[in-house]
């Protein structure tokens, strides 16, 4: 595979007005986008820091992936996004490696890109997503 | 707070040489550098991405924070470090904003960084660190 940078950090939060607070006006950054992306029951948050963003999720359903992340582990750090050119070759490779993916095609994700998701029991634990900008 | 870049993320792995294989020849990056840091009790192996870095770390007491963090929630990703500049005033600033600082001093972290962590009650559930470089 070939990582070209951190696209974004994955983010669990309870309650998205008060993460975007602490965001803001602690740690001084700005959110540029609400989002709320529907088949992963999620709205989302970001802040641009350098080359790479942060990607605060809020479950809408607390069956939803987040809402279990919550549930079982607290708020906290969900999974890392690297930006990726040619997503379907990497998804191609990381499997012929052995790595389980969760996402065998790239799907829509957050802000318009491809993204498809490889399985922490195949990365060390690390929910890992890989996204491409196919504008 | 005035946060620069992603310095790096920390993720906790149960052996170091076994994830380092992964990181290099499944996601094809490349090790620069293991470097023990005693008083964290922890040995670490760097690799860049852009502008940042992910930092692997594996513990060398069952009792350090990185063996009891994975008894409690196995591999993962363990926290995020931010650079900024004037570390001192940042934790002053942090500070009067009701964060609750782990090291209410910066000391010396991998890397030959100042670091000072904050603690993930009072951020949202993120183990967050401040780096700054002083050379």
């Amino acid at each position: 595979m070939e990582l070209n940078f951190i696209e974004h950090i994955g983010i669990a939060v309870k309650d998205l007005d008060s993460a975007i607070h602490y965001y803001e006006n602690v740690l001084g950054l700005k959110c540029y986008k609400i989002e709320e992306v529907k088949d992963q029951m999620v709205k989302t948050a970001f802040f641009r820091i350098g080359e790479t963003k942060l990607e605060l999720l809020e479950t809408t359903d607390p069956e939803g992936p987040i809402g279990k992340f919550i549930d079982k582990r607290g708020e906290g750090i969900h999974h890392i996004a690297f930006a990726v050119n040619k997503l379907k070759d990497q998804l191609k490779d990381a499997s012929q490696k052995g790595v389980e993916l969760i996402d065998k095609h790239p799907r829509k994700g957050a802000e318009g890109l491809d993204i498809a998701f490889l399985h922490p029991k195949s990365t060390h634990g690390v929910l890992t997503e890989l996204c491409e900008n196919v504008d």
